[in-house]
């Protein structure tokens, strides 16, 4: 688009006004948040002028069809201001967004939840609220912009991406994150409004920072701008400076929190509560407003609708554009994710292969081995790590870097920031055209919460490599030794969390988050050496079903040995030890993911459990394992932290053995 | 200390050189990562010449009384060079750190573990590993300083915080919201230095940040300079220039990583894996280090042993000043953290007021009814929020906000920090002479969840008043309604998580937040109301045995409800219509803390949960429920994320209604 052309569309010769069409949202905003009794009104009345002039004079997308691939990003980063988001859908016409939705706001069903859900309606490019996802996420966005230039060229893939940020946002940790990764890969089109209006919920932002934010950004590598939020011309020339800039942009637009409520604005009364009756009488007069409730005139709501007739234009012009580019299939497929059929026949002769070798290797190298042969068949994953890379084994041959310089390579150096890698692993996920996974410790799976849970919650299929996932890591420490972590991520609803126990299971885990398009996989692999486990090959993909018995006895069970990942091995020789040494008929259940064993029939659920008692055994805590053990159980694993030494001495000193495993299957036999 | 004085004392004119005595450390480091064949010498060598500047001239500490509590706090953030600490301290003659603890680096109990682990040596003012936490941590141990300067004078609270951090602290978004409370309060006598050497693990940091540091650190109103790190009296004069400042410090130390290793030296090579045997041997010859290994020549350690000399003289001129002041008995006081048996009187006697007056109030209020009694009769308490003061309900009357201008105050406004906040906190409890309480949301423990861990794993007790806890939040929707967060606390070892059902329930949680000084407590707290269940005051804190029956039947029991916090009222409701309409006697049983119940013994365990069948009811994730309920039992509470709608409509979507308890124990009995 040219910015030139736009700017000359001076709106001051239409009848309504940029004042006019900001009104309108500030007018949608506070009735809404009124009549739920409840909401954030402050922000995006605050924010209106400058959503309007983006909205009127530059942002290209199109209602009819949201999920355009070369459509412009709109990110509310501080998502509690979701009534702006609402009120422009409702002018500018995206059909799922008619009045009636503006007035179930907050309400069960309603697309306009408390905080912009993903899923919920059109054009919510994702899920904000916790503080900051969204401009991380954004980074992710724009970096798969960038990225698919390079693939599919300028012609069919150019859009920028636009993040509204407020002080919570900027102060938030990810942030740095964010803009230092931003900053350094030069996302161009990345451009960021903070809402600059010095008000917190606390009150002013002066009870708790200092910060000179411009110079801060300017110090990350953006280009800096500060502007009256309020002024429509400044607005405008600020925007298209940014989009000639070649960084990321930060735009600082000072603006009055509530801006329109005569008694309220500039207050943090504003933020999180309705204005109230009179207060909103009062907006009323002061913006000169006088139409009902949810009433906007047709004019107004006419000229809005201008924005999606430029975007359909625009559409249009891109489809023909496709239509002559050579690279136009290629998008189109990548935007389906469609990965290739040949990718899990190769897959499944990897595990064969390894089933006759033996091979023993950790699962971290299992991962990397698989690893190589996905990126070999496809162009869709793209991989990094936080700074972990020779320890997560996340780049494989011929991987290149993604560099400041160049966009032409699928690794990525996200640097020493678990939050920020997995934000952005979101917006490209969210973005389209990529599968996305990156690697850390899973005791950084800390880190990484915020974001990890927003991938859950919107349906998002990143892949998070998490190795050094025990005490097995040795002497690195309690710190870096995992305990809660599995727990952490069981609890957590639409995540699948897989922890192979050896290369074979290593592939059909990695193969399954392949097939999981809709929620993000968690694959957990340790730092040691596993031996290969899996007896015979088989077509299917034995931890599909979450749980599968590994060694059945030939007798009726005396008992099951049920675990996890690196413990399978030890469950393993404690079953050998028990048939040999007493005649014990001990069988050994290897349970990979624990979400899709859940999701198996009860009578499959039955068949692995059995009636014999049952030892869980892993090398972590015991919250959840209750499920799996019942009444008559035991559980073999960590009781607190864990400590600094060589793996072999630490498992010895929780006691995490087959001399254990066998006293205690002993013990519940008799 | 005189800064002029110290700096006159020029080293060159000893026989042993601060070259010497920094080669030492590097000797001590090499040969030590080499043993344990594991570890990080880079860093370490890297920063051998700032330590030796900064302990030989400046810092304060006696190696015989560690707990002085106006020594200088040191904290090594970037905690993958721990053997720069144990080589520290056994140069300086910390009595528990002899050289056999170095030569057992890394080994099952031994002091010198992977990472610097709070407890296990004195001097190790933290555990750090996961990076970025000891920037944040110092913040608080900081401010601590400052408070306590205001309270008791500066006569006997005098002293600096000193922290080396690496790439990665700095890289971490925690690293933003540390400074930026830091350069906001103005904590002048923290003083950073930034291992600035180029290097992560990934290879130079140019991979993945362009950060003008210096400039960011500007921005968050630090004073900033940038030396040669091996340059001995640019070290000194920065130190100097740093300690008369106004602003908290980062000094950029540009340094090599593994310097003095001739042929890896600069390299990701030397960061975490020991040197070899051939380049160790090429150190010796070019730092002209001929001793063998664990060999330090005496007059090296001599002249080290100075340091501790200075520090023992320091610490007599303070005892004389202590004996002199009027606080100094207050001082004593505060660091032993004694809270006033009237205290416990007070709470004991509010409970029975409330129970007497069946004060019905979401349980958020209770807490601050709770502390309003406690921070009238303490002043260890300090407390804050990370902006939601008004939410979290932190702030009780006549408590003051701590302002850069003023450190009288007691209530900290942590911005929209979580992590940075949790940091802060254990940094205060770690410094001591504070009990640290901080409010957030549930949801955002997300946030917080790196510093939380370390609050468990130093056993420091740190309260957070997290609110909002569940889908009773109503409106604000899925982001900010927690599900697996109780799980996730749960799961982490050494943490009291609370989840009071009632005003009464919350005044007894808050009683055990403040007897367990050894550990961290988390209070789970309702946004909504809440009705006061108990029927009768008791002088014993039932909550102290983390589960009881609050109702119990007149006939055997058919059915044991089972509930905490805002449930418990459920299950009441529950339990009175099976009882009313269908003659089943149902008893309550409420949860508060599960670790406490864990903690009783099996006999009270099985009186409470008795033989009927068992139904767990919690807004929440069911992972750790079958623990309680067993086999025969039933679950009732959330299967996936929340919604954004008013708190009863959820309620009722999500099923968790006394209807349905009563339909699932009929289902359950028959």
């Amino acid at each position: 688009m040219n910015t030139q052309a736009l700017l000359q569309e001076t709106p001051e010769t239409e009848t309504v006004s940029e004042r006019d069409m900001a009104n309108a949202i500030r007018a949608l905003v506070m009735d809404s948040v009124q009549k739920a009794n409840s909401g954030h009104p402050g922000m995006p009345m605050g924010m209106a002028d400058v959503a309007t002039v983006l909205f009127n004079r530059f942002i290209k997308l199109d209602p009819l069809h949201p999920q355009w691939p070369d459509r412009d990003r709109f990110v509310l980063s501080a998502g509690h201001g979701s009534m702006l988001q609402y009120a422009l859908h409702y002018l500018i016409g995206y059909p799922d967004m008619p009045i009636e939705e503006l007035q179930r706001f907050r309400q069960l069903g309603a697309k306009t939840a408390g905080h912009p859900e993903y899923g919920h309606a059109q054009g919510i490019e994702m899920t904000t609220g916790p503080l900051g996802q969204g401009i991380a996420t954004a980074v992710g966005m724009a970096l798969a912009e960038r990225l698919l230039v390079q693939r599919f060229g300028e012609d069919i893939v150019d859009h920028h991406t636009y993040v509204i940020a407020g002080d919570g946002c900027l102060q938030e940790g990810i942030s740095h994150e964010a803009i230092d990764l931003a900053g350094h890969l030069r996302l161009s089109k990345l451009i960021v409004f903070w809402d600059n209006n010095s008000i917190s919920i606390d009150g002013p932002t002066s009870l708790s920072t200092s910060m000179d934010q411009l110079m801060r950004f300017e110090a990350a590598g953006f280009d800096v701008q500060e502007i009256d939020g309020h002024d429509h011309e400044e607005i405008a020339d600020a925007i298209a400076r940014a989009r000639s800039s070649d960084r990321p942009s930060l735009i600082s637009c000072r603006t009055i929190i509530g801006k329109g409520a005569p008694n309220l604005q500039g207050t943090e009364k504003t933020h999180g509560a309705p204005l109230g009756d009179s207060e909103i009488a009062a907006v009323r007069q002061a913006i000169d407003w006088p139409h009902r409730p949810f009433e906007v005139p047709e004019e107004i709501i006419e000229t809005w609708r201008d924005v999606a007739r430029r975007g359909a234009d625009e559409r249009r012009e891109w489809c023909v554009r496709m239509g002559a580019s050579p690279h136009g299939d290629d998008l189109r497929q990548a935007v389906q994710k469609q990965l290739p059929a040949s990718l899990f026949e190769e897959l499944g002769a990897f595990r064969r292969e390894h089933v006759e070798k033996a091979t023993k290797v950790a699962t971290r190298k299992a991962s990397e081995m698989v690893l190589g042969v996905i990126n070999n068949a496809t162009d869709l994953t793209i991989g990094g790590s936080a700074d972990l890379t020779h320890s997560n084994l996340t780049v494989t041959p011929g991987m290149r870097d993604v560099t400041p310089q160049s966009f032409s390579g699928r690794y990525i150096h996200y640097g020493i920031r678990e939050h920020g890698m997995a934000a952005a692993m979101n917006g490209l996920a969210l973005h389209g055209g990529f599968i996305p996974y990156g690697g850390t410790f899973l005791a950084f799976a800390d880190y990484a919460r915020g974001a990890m849970r927003l991938s859950a919650l919107m349906g998002q299929q990143v892949i998070y490599v998490m190795t050094h996932d025990s005490i097995g890591l040795g002497e690195d420490g309690p710190t870096h030794q995992p305990i809660e972590h599995l727990a952490m991520l069981r609890a957590t609803p639409g995540i699948n969390v897989f922890r192979p126990a050896d290369i074979i299971e290593t592939a059909e885990c990695w193969e399954l988050a392949l097939k999981y398009a809709d929620r993000p996989s968690v694959i957990v692999l340790s730092r040691q050496n596993l031996a290969m486990l899996r007896h015979a090959h088989t077509e299917e993909n034995r931890s599909s079903r979450g749980a599968y018995v590994l060694r059945e006895t030939a007798e009726p069970r005396a008992i099951t040995l049920m675990a996890t990942g690196s413990e399978v091995e030890i469950a393993c020789t404690a079953a050998d030890m028990l048939r040999g040494q007493y005649k014990i008929p001990a069988a050994v259940v290897s349970m990979p993911s624990w979400e899709l064993f859940e999701a198996q029939t009860p009578a499959y659920r039955r068949s692995v459990l059995a009636a014999a008692p049952r030892i869980g055994i892993e090398a972590a805590s015991r919250l959840g394992w209750d499920r799996w053990i019942g009444e008559k159980g035991a559980f073999i694993g960590m009781q607190g932290f864990g400590a600094s030494a060589p793996a072999p001495d630490l498992y010895r000193h929780f006691n995490i053995t087959p001399e254990n495993i066998v006293a205690t299957a002993r013990k519940l036999i008799n």
